[in-house]
């Protein structure tokens, strides 16, 4: 529990500000203002606030109004670059001075450090931050956000954050981590949601429609989960085991992709770049392993 | 059920040959014979069958005598190459002719349909198939296995096949059919396996583990099936709704983690191919739908 209970322990007395009303921040407003919290917002495109002002949203005039009116401002925009525009400002700046700022922006771990360099340097407290689930979760049980920077200011700012719901998870001291996550679990998610456009494209060159293959696709996506945890385990002691599947085998089903997918005249950049791991591993002698192996060639140890 | 009720309604009758005693050959013919159907075994290299053999399975002297010993032979072996070095030459193709070939192996859907080619040219009866889920869900209720070919020829080996345990689709006269399936669901799984590898090369390049990722992977997982359902429907409806995310935000989310993967050393060919993607779709004016839009593109519709 913070040590600020006249600020949290009584929801109808805590306020932020929150920056960015695209569909996260309003969706981010939204379940504060949901939890009887004093929401102030501001959007660099006008009229955004509109149907938050009518549930009971502050519209500040100007951004530093804004940053003022909470000792917490939590910032959702499209990314650092939109970020530094907003808060670098020198008026912006000198009015977040000894306030708090959670950046729930994604972008790079790189970025993180930057902008973390920046407040210290100009009195700002920070914390940075990831949002994992989509708009409709925020505001209930399924929200996952994660955070990252100095423990006792999330501690301090947690009530808060907390009234929007969700599992809240303090990833670590470097302001990075937040974002490392965040990159790292994109990563996976695109990743398979371009495995999953390209089967689609090829099921449809063998007439297969999306409705025809979704079912079995439902059964592929649900052995990712155990498969993943199984694998992580593998990683982090450096095995590698087939699982009757070894590398070459995984190789030979990779091009067999490449070839169904070619033949239809369907672009394969993405398969073949996995497939290239796979083969390059195989160079480098660990055919007989499971694919997981190339984890570590890519990391380069 | 099948018309060879002499052969199919007892299983202590019921007889098979299994052809390639790889890690999942051997798990067909251990579940035929837990069945206990009459098993004949079959493998190139020899000394694989000797376990199967201490189970009661048949090992037979020749190829042409393993396959005449059955009126159905289960061929599972690495890939068509090997199909065809096996089956083809005469003494083994006159071996077959009124027979039927269950070939379970994996490959193209052309190399399927050229197969079926050859066995309608020697009198083979022919079925193509494939299995979705790993050796140990052989025999179980988990086991996956999608078939294509004739409809009558199915049904006629379907009380055999069924003493596999778990889930026998007939997915359509196309004997390519299966293939194609195959093809499709395992872009999925091994592009998100090269996305889950790549990520995990990420975090440890940021000082995150394998198993300090793994909770949060495992809720990436979780959500991808109910998401491919969803996107089927669009799919086949020509829509792409962004759901908050328009694909201009996607390219953004590559290019962070292309420039976090890159800025460690670490090859991002995968993600920056399907970046490419994205990007293209938004250079053809699809910038404000989800990524899904790419599926079309892909397939040059």
């Amino acid at each position: 529990m913070s040590a600020h209970t006249e600020q949290s322990s009584h929801t109808e007395r805590a306020a932020v500000t929150v920056v960015g009303l695209g569909p996260m921040g309003r969706a981010l407003a939204g379940a504060f203002l949901d939890a009887g919290v004093r929401t102030t917002v501001w959007n660099r495109t006008p009229g955004r606030d509109q149907e938050l002002v009518a549930r009971g949203a502050v519209s500040a005039p100007s951004l530093e109004e804004a940053v003022a009116a909470s000792k917490l401002t939590v910032v959702c925009v499209v990314d650092y670059d939109a970020v530094d525009a907003l808060l670098r400002p020198e008026a912006v700046t000198a009015a977040l001075k000894g306030r708090t700022v959670v950046n729930l922006t994604a972008d790079t771990p790189d970025r993180a450090r930057d902008t973390a360099a920046w407040a210290a340097e100009h009195g700002v407290r920070y914390l940075d931050g990831a949002i994992m689930t989509p708009t409709v979760t925020i505001g209930t049980p399924a929200g996952v956000f994660i955070h990252s920077g100095p423990k006792d200011l999330y501690d301090e700012h947690k009530p808060v954050l907390d009234e929007l719901g969700g599992a809240h998870t303090h990833l670590g001291e470097d302001i990075g981590r937040a974002a490392a996550y965040d990159v790292a679990l994109l990563d996976i998610f695109w990743t398979a949601m371009a495995g999953y456009a390209h089967a689609l494209a090829v099921a449809r060159a063998e007439g297969i429609t999306a409705g025809e293959l979704a079912p079995f696709a439902k059964g592929i996506g649900d052995i990712l989960p155990p498969i993943f945890e199984g694998l992580a385990v593998e990683v982090d002691n450096g095995t590698a085991s087939p699982e009757g599947t070894p590398l070459t085998s995984v190789a030979s089903s990779m091009s067999h992709i490449v070839h169904t997918s070619e033949a239809h005249g369907i672009d394969a950049g993405v398969i073949r770049a996995a497939e290239g791991l796979a083969r390059r591993a195989i160079g480098q002698g660990y055919g007989a392993d499971g694919f997981i192996r190339v984890t570590e060639l890519l990391r380069g140890r």
